[in-house]
């Protein structure tokens, strides 16, 4: 292994931090960003004259004017303060928030007053070429090639994922169009029917290349659902893990592919895609000659970070195309996940083998001895990114971004041409100078879903990216921080003895070995045999730890909650329920089990003896949000004098 | 009239200004916003251990990345600074640009900090609240009645569009699915099967309550598009204005709809949707039975600023409904424009009389007594708005905002139940407690196209409509600076004497009487008779007044540029070029004319003395941008020996 070239990013120091730690440096940057664009401005043609007048300055219309502006930011703050949640704290682990990065917070702020537009070169000169070069970075981090691939920010995953679908959606409808034109069919004569209806995206793109060259591709793109609208019959199914995110109903409906054309996968014990089932369900769809619109993998799911093995989803496309010539368009939703691609990229940004991968992060000291992170089959998973047809990433999740900066990464751009559009007064300039660089750029408004979108997202996205490479040791260092501290607090939540509470005892049962740093748990009190009663503790526990019971800034401990059901989850649920001790004729009852919910991304815990120092502050608020919640159900149950009411059992 | 509540609002203390007048002010607020935060921090529980001590501060890895990141900011202000566009200099008269409200900036800056995600009122209690408040401000200004309608912030306009097409998209196949139910067939017995195409959305909706109150509608809602996909020949066609911006395009791609569903509206002599064939179109398509999915109509073409006739539309659509009991959606793209109601609207948020308008606009000062705006026909168009079933308007456009801000507003919020839909780990919570009032504000990411979102846009929305009031007190006073300036400029350049350089002179031609406050104008040589050449001079004269020359801040003016070409206009753009001098067979060579473009906004030139001044130098500047064009004409002549392949003429 070579040596590091860059090991020695502080954690602490990219953080504003809990304690407003880095105030100083963070104020004395803010200044720094809005003196610059002041200076900027007021260096613009010094020779002009200025048209408010310190004299005018003073005018008391003028003053008001301020002091309402000051007014108006004074509420402002109160609100805010009044009822904001507190994501830099560790005290705060439910979300997939935490703090953010300091760079991006101040690269925003200062592009921002700049207020350029991506939609089009022209008004964002600079603020494009960051989005491509982001973009690029991302794309370099999943594996993909960046003299093939492309990719650009989005307003959040929910868009990339529209913008995924849109393109193979598209795509799947060239294949058939090239067909019905007489002038073009012979290209996809030895097909047969079926395989013309899934072809791979590979060849599809060939085909695009070949139409352009023969100067017929407008003319057949036109007779794509683009032209055409949908046609569900060609577009066939979509299948997409039964947990199916709600973006992918969304998506279905929004791209007119309705979404009883959704199959869902089922998913195994772990929450992931269950791969003898999908592999099932796609040999039968190929043989009963239904079209495979697209395989959604999912990689990092948000109820329970679960990650696909797109390891087994590539085999078995492979398997497809040599068994039936015929083949499916794949896209990742790695939103949560996606950035911890980067623990797994040495500082050359080499993808690095398992063995040396675990044993370079003991080395670097990022993880303890006794932990390691990936499991191999995550890690292969991962590994089998760069295979995939396109990958939705959002640097708001993982990337440590203020919201919003979603992305999207696809493997090859010459798939752009099926979605892409042109606004005469927005690209012609740079159009018509096709030999200078700028025509490359000032396509980013007419190959995407959105229009005009902020640049100063950009400079965050690039900012960060510069400061933290996306290898091991730097975006690396971070993520690893909240997979040390998942890993430490599943460990003592595992071993913790029932908390008591006056003649009642609380256990705690975790869902085990997450794949990525979330976190499911609940609390269940020793003897209660009723599921019912169980979900219904560990939702008024979540009650008690958010902002549903009052403000979160008092609060000692802030978490999240999701309820873990049949409809998304068939009986998988169930092993959890059992694993806590209740009965299957418990489960068939309610058929849905609520868990507490922590995305652990805090960097503050990593040090062992913080951890400890927290965790035992974590064990005294358990006891005191369960001591809080018995006071409540006494004087409930005093109140309405009917124990029965009440979701505690009676004593034991 | 009853007297005005607030008219004291200082235009020029709402901006930082082209010099930085308000760095004091700018820079306290933003020392303010920052330290606000840190205290929030710091003073959430003070018990708390402090993690990072100065001693770790003072570590060399420690400041290594504190220098780091200060060295990537630096880098980042250097590109800034390099590369920007002066958007808020009077110079630059461009793309829909200006200067931006301080009290926005400082908003989101403020708000961005505690990183609120209005996707949903867990991780946004404070946000969510001011975005709901600004989307009914809006609502409130197109004149809908807030009780009933509802308005959020997308990512831009262009989403805003695709938004107000999918519930329509929705809308429309929702009563073909009643009628294909057995239980609820007979709801829509009374309509033939051509009524049933083309039903009226307040009866749509009406069905919607009166499912929800059966408790099929869920069932119905998954027979509508939403459940199936799209069925072209249920949906129909899309009926959008000839000129029809790249977003319709892209949005009846993405809908599934189908480009050739888009029936293009000719535009006539003004750019805006000709009455007359928009008429003819519309009952021809319902004599032939065929659906209409939705009527575009553009307050504010990008382009040229024109604005289309709501009320003509919404006369039309009532015909349509006693002639055929036919009717059809209607969307309005207000994108541009929209903001600009708050100019017909009295300090207590009516309406006023078209002659009381103008009056008072004089009264006011802020409108001179030789400018009257808008025009009779624009004014009735603006007042129609409230009849339209959704609208996109953009508060990154006129309402001053920074990047990205765009809304839409819907006149019946019922609508959103064709869309919404629910995660359950997100909403669960807030849905439980109906009776709490986040039941209402959890909804937010369940009933929009996008996701995660930035609550900080909320606050920058909401902060800029606090101090200016959506009215002619409040923004009115703002826009009013941009359209008096955009009227005095074209009085200005009409009257112009052709410049001259050499042996040559050049007639400025403007586009007559904008509805807004966009100027299209040309250079023309004088004795030039070719239409080409007139279109490679105007082309070069704006690549000399852009980025593309060279760093945009040494330039002494900056604008944009557009093609007016029949593909999208038809022989329109053919009355400009007559108006400036050339044949039709001039035209007819190249069906295209290359205008200069200029949105109006900056607030600086409102003053009488600053305007004269202004332009004063800005003639300078023509004359010098014409010289420096001859001047390389000549050298490439020379060079090249030929003069024929220069576009400008021989002297005359």
């Amino acid at each position: 292994m070579t040596k590091p070239l860059y090991t020695n990013l502080n954690v602490d120091a990219l953080f504003l931090g809990p304690k407003s730690e880095n105030a100083v440096f963070f104020r004395e940057m803010m200044d720094y960003a809005v003196s610059e664009h002041m200076h900027w401005r007021s260096g613009f043609h010094p020779e002009d004259a200025t048209l408010v007048t310190s004299v005018d300055r003073y005018e008391h219309n003028y003053r008001e004017t301020l002091y309402r502006t000051e007014g108006i930011l004074n509420q402002l703050s109160a609100k805010l303060k009044n009822t904001s949640i507190p994501f830099f704290s560790p005290r705060y682990l439910g979300h997939i928030n935490s703090d953010t990065l300091m760079v991006s917070n101040l690269a925003y702020v200062m592009a921002m007053m700049y207020n350029p537009n991506n939609c089009t070169y022209e008004v964002s000169p600079t603020t494009t070429e960051l989005e491509l070069e982001s973009g690029l970075d991302l794309c370099r981090m999943l594996g993909y090639d960046p003299q093939h691939a492309w990719g650009h920010i989005t307003s959040g995953g929910t868009v990339a994922n529209y913008e995924g679908l849109w393109v193979a959606r598209n795509l799947k409808t060239l294949p058939f169009a090239v067909s019905q034109h007489p002038e073009t069919k012979e290209l996809v004569s030895h097909k047969s029917q079926k395989q013309l209806m899934n072809m791979p995206t590979a060849e599809v793109l060939d085909l695009i290349s070949e139409l352009q060259k023969r100067g017929i591709f407008d003319e057949i793109r036109n007779m794509t659902c683009r032209g055409t609208g949908s046609k569900t019959e060609i577009l066939g199914k979509l299948l997409v893990p039964q947990s199916k995110h709600y973006s992918w109903m969304k998506a279905a409906d929004i791209l007119g592919i309705g979404q009883e054309n959704i199959i869902p996968l089922p998913v195994n014990e772990h929450y992931q895609t269950d791969i003898g089932k999908m592999r099932e369900i796609t040999f039968d769809l190929i043989e009963k000659g239904e079209p495979i619109l697209a395989m959604i993998g999912v990689v990092g799911t948000t109820e329970v970070g679960a990650i696909d093995r797109i390891d087994e989803v590539i085999a078995l496309r492979q398997e497809c195309e040599e068994r039936y010539g015929e083949s499916f368009y794949i896209h990742v939703d790695a939103a949560y996940a996606g950035y911890a691609c980067s623990m797994l990229l040495n500082e050359q940004g080499e993808f690095m083998e398992y063995d040396d991968l675990v044993n370079y992060h003991h080395a670097l000291g990022i993880i303890p001895e006794n932990i390691s992170w990936p499991k191999p089959e995550v890690y292969q998973s991962f590994k089998a990114l760069r295979y995939v047809d396109s990958i939705t990433v959002d640097p708001h999740k993982v990337g440590f971004i203020q919201y919003s900066a979603g992305a999207i990464c696809m493997k090859d751009k010459r798939i752009l041409d099926l979605i892409s559009s042109r606004a005469l007064y927005v690209f012609e300039e740079s159009d018509n100078q096709s030999n200078s660089p700028a025509s490359n750029r000032g396509i980013l408004g007419a190959s995407i879903m959105e229009g005009s979108k902020a640049g100063a997202t950009a400079a965050a996205l690039w900012a960060a990216h510069r400061l933290l490479p996306l290898n091991i040791s730097g975006y690396g260092k971070v993520i690893a921080a909240g997979i040390v501290t998942a890993n430490q607090l599943l460990d003592k939540m595992a071993n913790m003895p029932p908390i008591e509470v006056g003649e009642y005892r609380f256990k705690m049962h975790i869902m085990p070995t997450p794949d990525f740093h979330m976190i499911n748990f609940t609390f269940k009190e020793v003897g209660n045999a009723s599921l019912i009663n169980h979900n219904a503790l560990n939702k008024r526990i979540y009650e008690l730890c958010s902002y549903s019971s009052g403000r979160a800034y008092s609060n000692d401990f802030l978490t999240s909650s999701t309820i873990l059901d049949y409809k998304e989850y068939g009986d998988t649920p169930w092993y959890y329920a059992e694993k806590c001790g209740f009965s299957r004729s418990e489960w068939e009852k309610t058929r849905r089990v609520y868990v507490l919910r922590a995305a652990v991304m805090t960097h503050c815990l990593r040090n062992q003896e913080h951890f400890e120092e927290h965790w035992n502050q974590l064990q005294t608020i358990f006891a005191k949000k369960l001591t809080q919640l018995l006071d409540e159900e006494e004087k409930k149950s005093r109140q309405i004098l009917n124990r029965e009411e009440s979701f505690l059992n009676q004593p034991k």
